[in-house]
């Protein structure tokens, strides 16, 4: 484990997305989605994930200078094709748009085909917030997910995020996957050599099982809900949603057909759409509610959770984003923690692409 | 166990809400909500809530003739003062509001406060359909789950539906409250002697419990997830949503404060907002893809699914809002069923108003 502060991340993210022939500007863009992750700890989704990027760049699979256009359009909604790039840059691309219709119609909704994974949904969604709006992000993604009953992965972790402003509180951020845990915490308790909980892990055959090894062995995902008694219904319906606005609304691929994250897995025959699929929105508070209204109601509501009666006095009670911001503030301090095998991978990068890290 | 038809009931009910009240147009839609509920098999969400909606009408908590209107607005969105009126009157009034501003601006977005229980969600998104347009609905409810790590009740089963059109197949319909599980199953449980499962309930000091009769001694429900460890934090984070897009965007209560469904339980003091607040809009598909190409593969997602590969052959895998649809074909011929309980409620209320049943 070492520590790397943000701006060198940064600046090696920059020539990285440069050398692979991005512009200035969205080399720029695609580096603050994924360092803005690793600053907020959702470390499968930061710096990690650069090695993959250049895998499917050198596939053929992203292009790295797309011609972002708008292809349907109607006042407050809009949809996009991102023309095979980076969803790390067509998707705040798309939510500058959802902004500046809002600004004109009070909301702006952008369905988004032919892109590819766009990193952490809360960050194009958080770019509604300097706006004084509440911003939405969603993204369809690689099946890993059966549905309940099922043992055909047929969804992927398909997040959700909803931003709202606030007053003096730090903004609270909605920022889930549709899966009852995320795919990273089972490979650490691989590593680890620990027990996982029953109801993350099922196995080829759809039965629940607790054996992380496993996982390499067709083991899949469960839905949000986890166990059919604890309502995975629920979760595998939360996993649609996502995957029928992001794909079917926009004319990209949805359910099995969602292209796969990794360049070794093909693409399946018959591809009914586009890439992979978004959807993003915003909304402006002064169109329901007075802007100074709503953020002082906001802290409240924020205040009355965090002051929720606690199961135990040393356990706080946390809202929604509470704990990223946290992890944010730490890191800026302390830098960005990077496990040896991302360091490895970020090292091979370099020595690629002659980029000094 | 009684068979009643569905014109029977909804006679019933429209004499009801006549009889309290409400002009003849309102009567007919609140009746449409409740027996819809009832026909689509969520019996904890129709007629047996009659007697609910009576009582609270008797403590003075409801409005029976209220003047429903827009107070705020910016094009496609709208904030609705409800007037204290009942729910399943305010909520598809605001929803053919919304679906009026999507035909103008591509998509219609309201907020409403000051309402009452609005019956079951999928009801009111599920107009949108007919416009070929996607419809959504959610709204705020009496706390009864505590956030994650805490033991005081913040959170309604805050229901989230999302509703898309489709060519041949029947609609898909999502509506789903964030709850792990309806309290209406524990009390089922309850009655018949059964267990419940580990995670649908906790007690009033916070520890997860499978004895039943707890729910009447503070024993409350937990956020969709369960358990930490199989992701309560994100059940917590959806309900906050709907609180919030419900409660704080449009002047309602949130959180502990959300007015309780029943009339013995007092209000809080200093309410932040009023009565209880909605969240409703809809979404023109035209401003996104062309309507056909969009029920096409909406058609294709609604068989790839049912078609997914089954844990149990004699298993099917449905998809969301399949079972309900199937409920309400069997129950339109063969009649509602009503529960001894249910029906002792009727008899009474029929012989305080004079009502034949």
């Amino acid at each position: 484990m070492s520590h790397i502060s943000d701006s060198e991340l940064s600046e090696f993210s920059m020539q990285l997305f440069s050398a692979m022939g991005a512009s200035y500007d969205d080399a720029k863009i695609a580096t603050d989605v994924l360092v803005s992750a690793d600053l907020r700890g959702i470390d499968s989704h930061g710096v990690s994930r650069l090695i993959g990027y250049v895998n499917l760049w050198e596939s053929g699979r992203i292009n790295m200078s797309p011609d972002i256009k708008i292809i349907r359009e109607n006042k407050s909604t809009f949809t996009i094709d991102g023309d095979s790039g980076l969803g790390l840059v067509v998707a705040p691309k798309a939510m500058d748009i959802a902004i500046e219709r809002a600004k004109v119609y009070g909301s702006g909704w952008g369905a988004i085909q032919n892109s590819n994974h766009f990193g952490i949904a809360g960050y194009h969604a958080m770019k509604a917030l300097s706006h004084d709006m509440i911003g939405m992000a969603m993204t369809n993604a690689t099946p890993f997910i059966p549905p309940t009953r099922s043992k055909q992965a047929m969804l992927g972790t398909n997040p959700i995020s909803y931003v709202f402003p606030t007053k003096n509180e730090r903004p609270l951020i909605i920022d889930l996957a549709t899966s009852s845990v995320a795919r990273g915490k089972i490979e650490i308790a691989r590593r680890e050599g620990r027990e996982i909980p029953k109801g993350w892990m099922i196995d080829k055959d759809g039965r629940t099982s607790q054996n992380v090894d496993e996982l390499k062995d067709g083991g899949m995902l469960t839905p949000l809900g986890s166990l059919e008694e604890l309502g995975s219904h629920k979760g595998y319906a939360l996993g649609s949603l996502v995957d029928i606005m992001s794909g079917v609304l926009s004319g990209a691929n949805f359910g099995k057909w969602v292209p796969p994250f990794v360049s070794y897995l093909p693409l399946l025959p018959n591809l009914p759409g586009k890439g992979l699929g978004h959807f993003v929105g915003a909304m402006e508070v002064d169109g329901f509610r007075s802007v100074d209204e709503f953020k002082i109601s906001m802290d409240l509501w924020i205040n009355s959770f965090k002051n929720a009666e606690r199961v135990d006095e040393k356990n706080p009670v946390y809202v929604p984003g509470e704990i990223e911001f946290n992890t944010e503030e730490k890191r800026l301090k302390t830098g960005i923690p990077l496990n040896d095998k991302v360091l490895e991978d970020l090292h091979k990068l370099g020595k690629k692409f002659s980029i000094k890290i």
